[in-house]
Protein backbone atom coordinates (compact mmCIF):
# COMPACT_ATOMS: atom_id res chain seq x y z
CA UNK A 1 0.00 0.00 0.00
CA UNK A 2 1.38 3.65 -0.99
CA UNK A 3 1.97 6.06 2.09
CA UNK A 4 -0.47 8.96 2.26
CA UNK A 5 0.20 12.30 4.45
CA UNK A 6 -2.64 13.88 5.01
CA UNK A 7 -2.62 17.85 5.79
CA UNK A 8 -4.81 20.16 7.27
CA UNK A 9 -4.60 24.24 6.89
CA UNK A 10 -6.79 25.84 9.17
CA UNK A 11 -8.19 28.78 10.30
CA UNK A 12 -10.20 31.70 9.91
CA UNK A 13 -11.53 34.16 6.12
CA UNK A 14 -8.87 36.50 5.32
CA UNK A 15 -6.07 34.65 6.43
CA UNK A 16 -5.19 33.14 3.56
CA UNK A 17 -5.62 29.74 4.42
CA UNK A 18 -7.22 28.54 0.57
CA UNK A 19 -4.02 30.25 -1.14
CA UNK A 20 -1.82 28.74 1.72
CA UNK A 21 -3.34 25.31 0.30
CA UNK A 22 -2.50 25.86 -3.46
CA UNK A 23 0.97 26.91 -2.70
CA UNK A 24 1.90 23.70 -0.81
CA UNK A 25 -0.05 21.39 -3.12
CA UNK A 26 1.74 22.91 -6.00
CA UNK A 27 5.14 23.32 -4.52
CA UNK A 28 5.17 19.54 -3.46
CA UNK A 29 2.84 18.13 -6.60
CA UNK A 30 4.45 20.59 -9.96
CA UNK A 31 7.88 21.25 -8.10
CA UNK A 32 8.87 18.17 -5.82
CA UNK A 33 6.81 15.68 -8.48
CA UNK A 34 4.59 13.98 -6.30
CA UNK A 35 0.95 12.91 -6.13
CA UNK A 36 -1.09 15.45 -4.66
CA UNK A 37 -4.76 16.27 -4.06
CA UNK A 38 -6.17 19.60 -2.93
CA UNK A 39 -9.59 20.12 -1.47
CA UNK A 40 -11.66 22.64 0.11
CA UNK A 41 -15.51 21.71 1.15
CA UNK A 42 -17.44 24.21 1.94
CA UNK A 43 -20.64 23.87 4.09
CA UNK A 44 -23.09 25.47 6.76
CA UNK A 45 -19.55 26.31 8.71
CA UNK A 46 -18.39 28.61 5.51
CA UNK A 47 -20.83 31.32 6.46
CA UNK A 48 -19.54 31.39 9.98
CA UNK A 49 -16.32 32.48 8.74
CA UNK A 50 -13.77 29.39 9.41
CA UNK A 51 -12.01 28.47 6.56
CA UNK A 52 -9.67 25.52 5.82
CA UNK A 53 -7.67 23.61 3.74
CA UNK A 54 -6.49 20.18 2.78
CA UNK A 55 -3.74 18.86 1.07
CA UNK A 56 -2.77 14.68 0.73
CA UNK A 57 0.26 13.59 -0.38
CA UNK A 58 1.44 10.35 -1.81
CA UNK A 59 3.58 8.43 -4.10
CA UNK A 60 1.29 7.20 -6.08
CA UNK A 61 -2.42 7.97 -7.30
CA UNK A 62 -4.79 9.68 -4.85
CA UNK A 63 -7.98 7.59 -4.12
CA UNK A 64 -9.85 9.31 -1.86
CA UNK A 65 -8.70 12.82 -2.39
CA UNK A 66 -10.12 14.26 1.67
CA UNK A 67 -7.78 14.36 4.63
CA UNK A 68 -8.21 11.10 7.07
CA UNK A 69 -6.82 11.24 10.37
CA UNK A 70 -4.05 13.62 9.68
CA UNK A 71 -0.22 13.90 9.93
CA UNK A 72 0.18 17.29 10.25
CA UNK A 73 -2.43 20.41 11.27
CA UNK A 74 -1.81 23.98 11.06
CA UNK A 75 -4.20 25.81 12.73
CA UNK A 76 -4.10 29.74 12.54
CA UNK A 77 -7.01 30.48 15.47
CA UNK A 78 -8.36 28.82 18.45
CA UNK A 79 -11.26 27.80 17.19
CA UNK A 80 -9.57 25.68 14.23
CA UNK A 81 -7.45 24.11 16.96
CA UNK A 82 -10.06 23.29 19.08
CA UNK A 83 -12.27 21.45 16.04
CA UNK A 84 -9.43 19.59 14.71
CA UNK A 85 -6.67 18.36 16.53
CA UNK A 86 -8.68 15.21 17.83
CA UNK A 87 -8.19 14.49 13.83
CA UNK A 88 -4.67 13.98 14.45
CA UNK A 89 -2.77 10.87 14.29
CA UNK A 90 -1.12 10.36 17.61
CA UNK A 91 2.35 10.63 16.17
CA UNK A 92 1.09 13.46 14.05
CA UNK A 93 2.02 17.57 13.82
CA UNK A 94 0.64 20.31 15.40
CA UNK A 95 1.29 23.85 14.46
CA UNK A 96 -0.16 26.65 15.83
CA UNK A 97 0.15 30.33 15.43
CA UNK A 98 0.31 31.92 18.80
CA UNK A 99 -0.84 35.11 17.86
CA UNK A 100 -4.22 33.84 18.15
CA UNK A 101 -4.02 30.18 19.77
CA UNK A 102 -3.67 30.77 23.44
CA UNK A 103 -4.60 27.43 25.12
CA UNK A 104 -2.61 24.62 22.94
CA UNK A 105 -4.33 20.92 23.57
CA UNK A 106 -1.28 18.74 23.40
CA UNK A 107 2.34 19.87 24.85
CA UNK A 108 4.23 19.20 21.76
CA UNK A 109 2.57 21.23 19.63
CA UNK A 110 4.90 23.56 18.08
CA UNK A 111 4.22 27.27 18.96
CA UNK A 112 5.00 30.62 16.60
CA UNK A 113 3.41 33.49 16.47
CA UNK A 114 2.93 33.40 12.54
CA UNK A 115 0.53 36.84 12.32
CA UNK A 116 2.98 38.83 14.94
CA UNK A 117 5.82 37.90 13.18
CA UNK A 118 4.40 39.02 9.91
CA UNK A 119 3.37 42.02 11.98
CA UNK A 120 6.66 43.51 13.65
CA UNK A 121 8.58 41.89 11.05
CA UNK A 122 6.64 43.01 7.41
CA UNK A 123 4.12 45.57 8.80
CA UNK A 124 1.67 42.89 6.39
CA UNK A 125 -0.29 40.47 8.40
CA UNK A 126 -1.29 39.08 5.48
CA UNK A 127 2.21 37.28 5.18
CA UNK A 128 1.63 34.99 8.26
CA UNK A 129 0.38 32.28 5.76
CA UNK A 130 3.81 32.92 3.94
CA UNK A 131 5.55 32.93 7.42
CA UNK A 132 3.64 29.42 8.07
CA UNK A 133 4.38 27.55 4.80
CA UNK A 134 8.08 28.50 5.87
CA UNK A 135 7.68 26.59 9.13
CA UNK A 136 6.02 23.95 7.68
CA UNK A 137 8.95 22.96 5.26
CA UNK A 138 11.46 23.27 7.73
CA UNK A 139 9.59 21.25 10.72
CA UNK A 140 8.33 18.59 8.29
CA UNK A 141 10.08 16.68 5.21
CA UNK A 142 7.02 17.35 3.28
CA UNK A 143 8.04 19.81 0.95
CA UNK A 144 11.41 20.79 -0.97
CA UNK A 145 12.55 24.51 0.47
CA UNK A 146 13.29 24.57 -3.20
CA UNK A 147 10.11 23.75 -4.42
CA UNK A 148 8.12 25.59 -1.77
CA UNK A 149 9.99 28.93 -3.04
CA UNK A 150 9.38 28.53 -6.96
CA UNK A 151 5.64 27.92 -5.91
CA UNK A 152 5.83 30.92 -3.52
CA UNK A 153 6.97 33.40 -6.06
CA UNK A 154 4.48 31.57 -9.05
CA UNK A 155 1.41 32.74 -6.81
CA UNK A 156 2.35 35.76 -5.00
CA UNK A 157 1.14 39.29 -6.68
CA UNK A 158 4.37 40.63 -9.08
CA UNK A 159 6.03 42.88 -7.43
CA UNK A 160 6.04 41.38 -3.68
CA UNK A 161 8.42 38.56 -4.52
CA UNK A 162 11.07 39.93 -2.21
CA UNK A 163 8.61 39.92 0.46
CA UNK A 164 7.00 36.76 0.38
CA UNK A 165 10.71 35.07 -0.09
CA UNK A 166 11.56 37.14 3.17
CA UNK A 167 8.56 35.79 4.83
CA UNK A 168 9.26 32.31 3.78
CA UNK A 169 12.91 32.35 5.43
CA UNK A 170 11.07 34.18 8.61
CA UNK A 171 9.13 31.23 8.82
CA UNK A 172 12.17 28.48 8.53
CA UNK A 173 14.29 30.40 11.01
CA UNK A 174 11.13 30.86 13.44
CA UNK A 175 11.08 27.15 13.06
CA UNK A 176 14.57 26.23 13.58
CA UNK A 177 14.48 28.19 16.83
CA UNK A 178 11.73 26.34 17.91
CA UNK A 179 12.77 22.88 17.17
CA UNK A 180 15.77 23.40 19.49
CA UNK A 181 13.95 24.18 22.64
CA UNK A 182 11.63 20.78 21.07
CA UNK A 183 14.74 18.91 20.57
CA UNK A 184 17.68 19.89 22.26
CA UNK A 185 20.83 18.29 20.34
CA UNK A 186 22.34 16.02 23.22
CA UNK A 187 25.47 16.94 24.03
CA UNK A 188 28.45 15.05 22.26
CA UNK A 189 30.09 14.32 25.74
CA UNK A 190 26.66 12.49 26.48
CA UNK A 191 26.51 11.00 23.59
CA UNK A 192 30.25 9.05 24.30
CA UNK A 193 29.23 8.25 27.47
CA UNK A 194 26.39 6.00 26.62
CA UNK A 195 28.55 4.27 24.24
CA UNK B 1 -29.99 9.95 -2.08
CA UNK B 2 -28.80 13.59 -2.71
CA UNK B 3 -27.80 14.96 -5.65
CA UNK B 4 -24.83 16.08 -6.94
CA UNK B 5 -23.48 18.02 -10.11
CA UNK B 6 -19.95 17.20 -10.88
CA UNK B 7 -17.76 20.05 -12.57
CA UNK B 8 -14.47 19.93 -14.10
CA UNK B 9 -12.73 22.95 -15.37
CA UNK B 10 -9.82 22.61 -17.48
CA UNK B 11 -6.95 23.74 -19.58
CA UNK B 12 -3.54 24.86 -19.44
CA UNK B 13 -1.20 26.68 -16.79
CA UNK B 14 -1.41 30.18 -16.76
CA UNK B 15 -4.84 30.37 -17.61
CA UNK B 16 -6.04 30.66 -14.06
CA UNK B 17 -8.26 27.73 -14.01
CA UNK B 18 -7.43 27.14 -9.91
CA UNK B 19 -8.60 30.76 -9.30
CA UNK B 20 -11.94 30.14 -11.34
CA UNK B 21 -12.22 26.75 -9.25
CA UNK B 22 -11.92 28.46 -6.33
CA UNK B 23 -14.13 31.40 -6.77
CA UNK B 24 -16.85 28.91 -8.02
CA UNK B 25 -16.55 27.37 -5.40
CA UNK B 26 -16.77 29.90 -3.27
CA UNK B 27 -19.56 31.48 -4.73
CA UNK B 28 -21.93 28.32 -4.62
CA UNK B 29 -20.75 27.44 -0.93
CA UNK B 30 -19.87 30.80 0.38
CA UNK B 31 -23.16 32.66 -1.44
CA UNK B 32 -25.58 30.63 -2.25
CA UNK B 33 -24.98 28.38 0.74
CA UNK B 34 -24.60 25.03 -0.89
CA UNK B 35 -22.66 22.47 -0.03
CA UNK B 36 -19.30 21.97 -1.98
CA UNK B 37 -15.75 20.12 -2.17
CA UNK B 38 -13.39 22.11 -4.58
CA UNK B 39 -10.35 19.79 -5.50
CA UNK B 40 -7.23 19.97 -7.53
CA UNK B 41 -5.07 17.09 -8.38
CA UNK B 42 -1.33 16.71 -9.31
CA UNK B 43 0.58 13.91 -10.57
CA UNK B 44 2.55 13.47 -13.45
CA UNK B 45 0.15 15.53 -16.01
CA UNK B 46 0.93 19.15 -13.72
CA UNK B 47 4.32 18.62 -15.29
CA UNK B 48 3.05 18.87 -18.70
CA UNK B 49 1.75 22.51 -17.75
CA UNK B 50 -1.91 20.60 -17.87
CA UNK B 51 -4.17 21.99 -15.30
CA UNK B 52 -7.65 20.91 -14.00
CA UNK B 53 -9.83 22.37 -11.26
CA UNK B 54 -13.40 20.52 -9.87
CA UNK B 55 -16.59 21.46 -7.81
CA UNK B 56 -18.51 19.04 -6.72
CA UNK B 57 -22.01 21.09 -5.59
CA UNK B 58 -24.86 19.04 -3.55
CA UNK B 59 -27.74 20.16 -0.82
CA UNK B 60 -25.81 17.58 1.68
CA UNK B 61 -22.76 16.75 2.99
CA UNK B 62 -20.22 15.44 -0.07
CA UNK B 63 -18.74 12.34 0.43
CA UNK B 64 -16.39 11.83 -2.43
CA UNK B 65 -15.01 15.00 -3.66
CA UNK B 66 -13.76 14.13 -6.89
CA UNK B 67 -15.60 14.36 -9.75
CA UNK B 68 -17.20 11.30 -10.94
CA UNK B 69 -19.40 11.98 -14.45
CA UNK B 70 -19.21 15.19 -15.42
CA UNK B 71 -22.27 17.60 -15.61
CA UNK B 72 -20.42 20.17 -16.72
CA UNK B 73 -17.06 20.59 -18.40
CA UNK B 74 -15.32 24.10 -19.34
CA UNK B 75 -12.39 23.42 -21.77
CA UNK B 76 -10.38 26.50 -22.38
CA UNK B 77 -7.44 24.73 -24.70
CA UNK B 78 -8.30 21.65 -27.30
CA UNK B 79 -6.44 18.80 -25.14
CA UNK B 80 -8.29 19.63 -21.86
CA UNK B 81 -11.42 19.00 -24.61
CA UNK B 82 -9.88 16.12 -26.03
CA UNK B 83 -8.86 14.58 -22.91
CA UNK B 84 -12.08 14.89 -21.02
CA UNK B 85 -15.10 15.34 -23.27
CA UNK B 86 -15.44 11.29 -22.40
CA UNK B 87 -15.96 12.11 -18.86
CA UNK B 88 -19.75 14.13 -19.67
CA UNK B 89 -22.75 12.59 -18.60
CA UNK B 90 -25.08 11.99 -21.81
CA UNK B 91 -26.68 15.33 -21.00
CA UNK B 92 -23.87 17.08 -19.54
CA UNK B 93 -23.18 20.57 -20.64
CA UNK B 94 -19.64 21.15 -22.91
CA UNK B 95 -18.60 24.84 -22.80
CA UNK B 96 -15.24 25.42 -24.99
CA UNK B 97 -12.93 28.49 -25.25
CA UNK B 98 -12.95 28.56 -29.29
CA UNK B 99 -10.13 30.67 -28.78
CA UNK B 100 -8.17 27.24 -28.96
CA UNK B 101 -10.53 24.95 -28.87
CA UNK B 102 -10.85 24.33 -32.88
CA UNK B 103 -12.09 20.75 -33.15
CA UNK B 104 -15.24 19.94 -30.81
CA UNK B 105 -16.55 16.63 -29.82
CA UNK B 106 -19.90 17.23 -29.66
CA UNK B 107 -22.26 19.57 -31.77
CA UNK B 108 -24.57 20.68 -29.13
CA UNK B 109 -21.02 22.54 -27.18
CA UNK B 110 -21.17 26.25 -26.08
CA UNK B 111 -18.73 27.55 -28.42
CA UNK B 112 -17.66 30.94 -27.03
CA UNK B 113 -13.75 32.14 -27.47
CA UNK B 114 -13.44 33.58 -24.05
CA UNK B 115 -9.73 34.19 -24.51
CA UNK B 116 -10.31 36.26 -27.75
CA UNK B 117 -13.36 38.33 -25.79
CA UNK B 118 -10.55 38.82 -22.91
CA UNK B 119 -7.89 40.20 -25.84
CA UNK B 120 -10.19 42.66 -27.56
CA UNK B 121 -12.61 43.36 -24.67
CA UNK B 122 -10.06 44.03 -22.11
CA UNK B 123 -6.71 43.77 -23.52
CA UNK B 124 -5.91 41.22 -20.94
CA UNK B 125 -5.94 37.67 -21.73
CA UNK B 126 -5.99 37.31 -17.76
CA UNK B 127 -9.36 37.80 -17.81
CA UNK B 128 -10.25 34.96 -20.12
CA UNK B 129 -11.25 32.82 -16.54
CA UNK B 130 -13.98 35.27 -15.08
CA UNK B 131 -15.23 35.68 -18.83
CA UNK B 132 -15.74 32.23 -18.60
CA UNK B 133 -17.88 32.17 -15.23
CA UNK B 134 -19.65 34.74 -16.64
CA UNK B 135 -20.98 32.02 -19.49
CA UNK B 136 -21.62 29.40 -16.85
CA UNK B 137 -23.70 31.46 -14.59
CA UNK B 138 -25.57 32.11 -17.92
CA UNK B 139 -25.54 28.85 -19.12
CA UNK B 140 -26.35 26.72 -16.03
CA UNK B 141 -28.19 27.18 -12.65
CA UNK B 142 -25.60 26.14 -10.59
CA UNK B 143 -24.80 29.24 -9.13
CA UNK B 144 -26.18 32.83 -8.84
CA UNK B 145 -25.75 35.82 -10.61
CA UNK B 146 -25.31 37.60 -7.02
CA UNK B 147 -22.86 34.80 -5.67
CA UNK B 148 -20.86 34.75 -8.38
CA UNK B 149 -20.25 38.29 -8.56
CA UNK B 150 -19.23 38.22 -4.84
CA UNK B 151 -17.49 35.94 -4.92
CA UNK B 152 -15.58 37.52 -8.36
CA UNK B 153 -14.86 40.72 -6.07
CA UNK B 154 -13.63 39.05 -2.84
CA UNK B 155 -11.09 37.08 -4.87
CA UNK B 156 -9.46 39.14 -7.49
CA UNK B 157 -6.66 41.92 -6.59
CA UNK B 158 -7.63 45.22 -5.24
CA UNK B 159 -8.03 48.01 -7.91
CA UNK B 160 -9.25 45.14 -10.38
CA UNK B 161 -13.04 45.14 -9.16
CA UNK B 162 -13.96 47.16 -11.88
CA UNK B 163 -12.38 45.01 -14.75
CA UNK B 164 -13.08 41.86 -13.00
CA UNK B 165 -17.42 42.55 -13.15
CA UNK B 166 -17.11 44.07 -16.42
CA UNK B 167 -15.56 40.47 -18.05
CA UNK B 168 -18.11 38.81 -15.51
CA UNK B 169 -20.90 40.60 -17.49
CA UNK B 170 -19.43 40.02 -21.13
CA UNK B 171 -18.92 36.25 -20.50
CA UNK B 172 -23.18 36.58 -19.50
CA UNK B 173 -23.64 38.54 -22.30
CA UNK B 174 -21.74 36.40 -24.78
CA UNK B 175 -23.24 33.31 -23.71
CA UNK B 176 -26.53 34.51 -24.28
CA UNK B 177 -25.98 35.10 -27.55
CA UNK B 178 -24.68 31.54 -27.94
CA UNK B 179 -27.72 30.15 -26.55
CA UNK B 180 -30.38 31.99 -28.48
CA UNK B 181 -28.48 30.40 -31.50
CA UNK B 182 -28.27 26.99 -30.00
CA UNK B 183 -32.03 26.97 -28.59
CA UNK B 184 -34.34 29.76 -30.47
CA UNK B 185 -37.12 30.48 -29.42
CA UNK B 186 -40.12 29.57 -31.12
CA UNK B 187 -41.94 32.92 -32.33
CA UNK B 188 -45.51 33.11 -30.92
CA UNK B 189 -47.30 32.79 -34.14
CA UNK B 190 -46.27 28.58 -34.63
CA UNK B 191 -46.95 28.29 -30.94
CA UNK B 192 -50.38 29.37 -31.63
CA UNK B 193 -51.01 27.24 -34.48
CA UNK B 194 -50.13 23.86 -32.14
CA UNK B 195 -52.50 24.48 -29.52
Amino acid sequence: MSERYDIRLSGSGGQGIILMGIILAEAIGIYDGKYVAQTQSYGPEARGGSSKAEVVVSDSDIDYPKALKLDLLVAMDQKACDDYYMDLKPDGTLIVDTTFVKQVPITRAYQIPFTRIAREKFNREMTANIIALGAITRLTSVVSPRAIESAVLSRVPKGTEKLNRDALKAGMAAASKVQKIAFPEIPKEHENEDT
